[in-house]
């Protein structure tokens, strides 16, 4: 399977990768360095990216840009980061991104917990989450040739104890789980679906 | 309790002040007339109509304009149409909002069944329902001074029947049912709830 990995760099992406490389093509899209560069900020990016890419059978983001910080300094501006970032960028990454992924090809996008367990500093993720994990149902409808499309969602990951002190009360998510997440989203049949690893 | 109607004009604003003016002071607020007018996609016109309202006790906004439309026209574009309307208009009237409101005050907010129930067409309206609703569960946790905020998540209102060819299987919400989810939502205590009319 050929696979676009989107946030290779991170600590999700660079996870997924080494656990897809051995057995499936991984193309690693990242804001700098990977295969292709490429911001999800921006749609002409993104196309630009599908172009240089070529055809595919999976789409996995796991970038998502959020305001993180005090309530008192949330501001519309502060708050435009998640919803040009993690909402619209993966938002886009599927209404462009349909127009080049081969038949029952799949977009597996990122959100969390953070959708139903709000925790303090974290409204922009929160609607981000929200609005992530209902256009998937949404899109799931409408989406041609057999295309599937879910959301993973995870808690805080273990993977990034400096976050843990933020989620009170929540159990971190393994490495191994999140990856099981997108290995249901990717060889499964399942569409519409949030999947908690 | 002096009450802010923001989409005063519309169908659910109409019946809704209607509803309240008996008992309640309201201020109508919609993109032209009303006693105040405003644009929410604009920070700046919502700051102004707060100026121009003064202190009140409650603020309901049933405005959320959407992108309704063939999924195949559905392009980055015309997904900002929600984005900036239903999503980011609402949430701006809370960020900013909570500088004016009265102690104790409370905002509701509009989302709809499109966030788990999404039908053909309406993917942009699922999205800025999705983020609505976790946006209110977030912001309930971190609004002080005693502000309450919920959404009201009606399916197709039975005073829309040219909507109900594209809601097959719901039925409609009742006015009455709504009004009285708005009801729930500004005279009761809880906060932090998507009311289901």
């Amino acid at each position: 399977m050929r696979i676009i990995i989107v946030g290779a760099s991170g600590t999700m992406g660079t996870y997924l990768t080494q656990a897809f490389e051995k057995e499936h093509e991984i193309i690693k899209v990242s804001t700098k360095g990977g295969d292709i560069p490429a911001d999800i900020t921006s749609p002409a990016s993104i196309e630009q990216m599908y172009k240089k890419a070529g055809a595919f059978d999976a789409l996995i983001c796991t970038a998502g840009p959020t305001y993180v910080g005090a309530w008192e300094k949330m501001s519309p501006v502060e708050f435009k980061k998640g919803v040009e970032g993690k909402l619209m960028g993966q938002i886009n990454l599927v209404l462009i991104g349909q127009h080049y992924i081969n038949p029952k090809g799949s977009f597996t996008l990122i959100s969390g917990a953070l959708t139903h367990e709000p925790q303090r500093n974290f409204a922009n993720a929160s609607a981000s989450n929200g609005a992530v994990e209902a256009f998937v149902r949404a899109a799931a409808i409408e989406l041609e040739r057999g295309i599937r499309i879910n959301a993973v969602s995870p808690t805080v990951i273990e993977s990034s104890p400096h976050y843990f002190p933020y989620f009170p009360g929540e159990m971190p998510t393994t490495m191994k789980a999140l990856e099981f997440g997108f290995r249901k989203s990717l060889f499964g049949a399942g569409t519409g679906q949030v999947i908690v690893p």
